[in-house]
């Protein structure tokens, strides 16, 4: 069976579904792997490393014949209108995206969206979240720390001692956590908040303060946070400002997964913060922790500059396209057995990842999504 | 008396000579402290905080009647020409500077270049090449580590694990051993090269490997490397070259004062790295080691990223000036008795930095440059 793997088309998105590394792994079991021309290169692979590796190179589409496509971003209705039925796609795939989801289903394609991985702990090594999230949260801090007047560390110099910066992360899931232990790294004070009172063991595990405010904790489902009132979330607007006036460096990484950012820290806010205070806001991209930030952008907001992420797993590719792409083989070896890739519903892992299989939309979230009544 | 806080005229210099924090050691001193508006807007540093230190503001120029003049680039000639005879002028001058010598000369200004502190322990918190090197240092690696497309640090995750980036850093003087002690935090595994036999130790105790070249050491005086033959050089850029070609990250910062900075790396070197490389040439500069470098930008070699850099420190503005006005500061407080400053010139140090005295040019390798006759 023909493992495609496509060349991405969005500017913005340096990743590739595929690195030459783990292409034995696909061979291994039996699969042929086939990358379209150049579909490595934002992520610095070439045509020739994954032949080297063992896959062919597709000139054109992959697409045609391919049994399996591995993508980062969603195919798009035109792409998955030219899979053959049957065929299966593994990529991102918001419940949002109606067309590609309609496209997939009426094309009889099964696809599986990686931001569904169960969280437990056999699904670990497929969770595309946690593995981009991670990636996340490391370069959020490096953003920060290139564009901070002051240093991170403290300092004990001949002229003098610089004290360390104050870092606050809100949000300690694995972004917020992976923000905290670069910041730590880097030799900053570094504090944290979140909404479940189970982040406080961890966040203190990693040398840093956790934030505690007089309001009652969300814990959720999944190790993600439950969605708050607004006048709740308003008050803990106002419990957080003093910690971000506080602050050299705020890093926001709080996100509901399929829902718009939390709103926590107000512009009023951050145009208090100390001049040359930096604000990395990871959650732009689906509204904003951070009111005002724009995905992709810098702008100034007071003293202060405000950094919105864009597709910031992409800032760093070549590791975020690895860890992805583990991602997708291990979900994929999960299904395949004597080089025969089969589709097994009874699996927890391939049921909460299914979006649509054999014409049908099976996911009830996109189903209501899409208005199909259940 | 008055000291003169110079805002600064050229675009790329954030840095300020002087900080609101340590405005009280002046006046303290019996000092009056005038700081030229907006002087400290770069570097963050309203006129509204040097007011609330005990300095004052001029709207204007503050030279007319300044005894002692702080900035960090040298005045220039104009500038120097409102002096009072007399008046002392404390800054980076670099002696090719001979416009400006001549102009201190002819004015009856005495000139101190930072850049001539000796380098001996009594000095050491004068020293602004070592705290500025240690800014640029610092920044350098967050530069490369922001555009690298990889992780830094061994990064374990559920998806595999990720080997640390493999950081190579050339010249370790102050800045080399801030690059490989930032680099280090940051989890990269570092190698490092120096001409001086002595710096082996010094990168092993930051947990950095010594790399050992087949070549004799030259060991200098003032902790800084001698010059080489054009013969020896090229030796040492071909033994070097495995090193850059092995590595994911190459920090320059080989420097000579008042010399051109050695040649360390080919561009066909940085041609061979890995794509996704970076490369930071914190000389560039003064001629740069690496070839090709541009200071202030940043280029493609190959399918690596060649950095220049470009007042380096500068892009640490809050604390590179809190360092810096610091080495002014104990500088001028050696000068100072009960509220009166005097030149002495039987003092090492004063003797060092100063480049001009009552009309006559005092440092000898300025003389040459000037063509005045010893």
């Amino acid at each position: 069976m023909k493992v495609a793997v496509v060349r991405e088309l969005w500017e913005h998105e340096r990743r590739v579904a595929m690195v030459p590394d783990l292409v034995g792994k696909l061979t291994g079991a039996g699969l042929d792997v086939v990358v379209e021309s150049g579909a490595g290169e934002p992520a610095l692979h070439s045509d020739e490393e994954y032949t080297a590796a063992g896959a062919s190179i597709a000139q054109g589409s992959a697409l045609d014949d391919a049994d399996i496509v591995f993508s980062v971003q969603p195919l798009g209705p035109d792409r998955i209108a030219a899979l053959k039925p049957g065929a299966i796609t593994v990529s991102f795939l918001p419940l949002d995206e109606r067309e590609t989801i309609r496209a997939a289903r009426d094309a009889g394609v099964t696809a599986f969206s990686v931001e569904l991985v169960p969280r437990i702990s056999r699904a670990q090594s497929m969770d595309a979240l946690t593995s981009q999230a991670l990636v996340a949260g490391y370069h959020a801090v490096l953003t920060a720390a290139e564009r901070l007047p002051r240093f991170f560390p403290l300092s004990m110099t001949a002229a003098g001692t610089i004290p360390p910066a104050e870092v606050l992360v809100l949000g300690a899931g694995v972004a917020g956590l992976q923000a905290i232990a670069t910041a730590r790294r880097l030799g900053a004070r570094v504090q944290a908040y979140d909404v479940r009172a189970a982040a406080a063991d961890e966040i203190r595990s990693l040398g840093a303060r956790f934030v505690e405010l007089d309001l009652p904790t969300l814990d959720g489902t999944g190790g993600y946070a439950r969605e708050m009132t607004e006048e709740r979330a308003q008050q803990q607007r106002d419990l957080l400002a003093p910690y971000v006036t506080g602050s050299d460096v705020l890093i926001t990484t709080a996100a509901v997964p399929g829902r718009t950012a939390p709103l926590l820290v107000e512009r009023s806010t951050v145009e208090r913060m100390k001049p040359g205070s930096v604000v990395v806001d990871i959650a732009a991209e689906t509204g904003g922790n951070v009111e005002g930030s724009i995905p992709g952008e810098e702008i100034n907001v007071g003293g202060a500059l405000l950094c919105g992420g864009r597709n910031v797993p992409s800032q760093v590719p070549v590791h975020a396209s690895r860890l992805y792409a583990s991602n997708l083989v291990n979900l994929l070896l999960l299904m395949t057995h004597e080089g025969d890739v089969s589709v097994d519903l009874d699996d927890e892992i391939i049921a909460g990842v299914c979006v649509t299989h054999d014409g049908t939309v099976r996911n009830s979230h996109a189903r209501e999504l899409l208005g199909e009544a259940d």
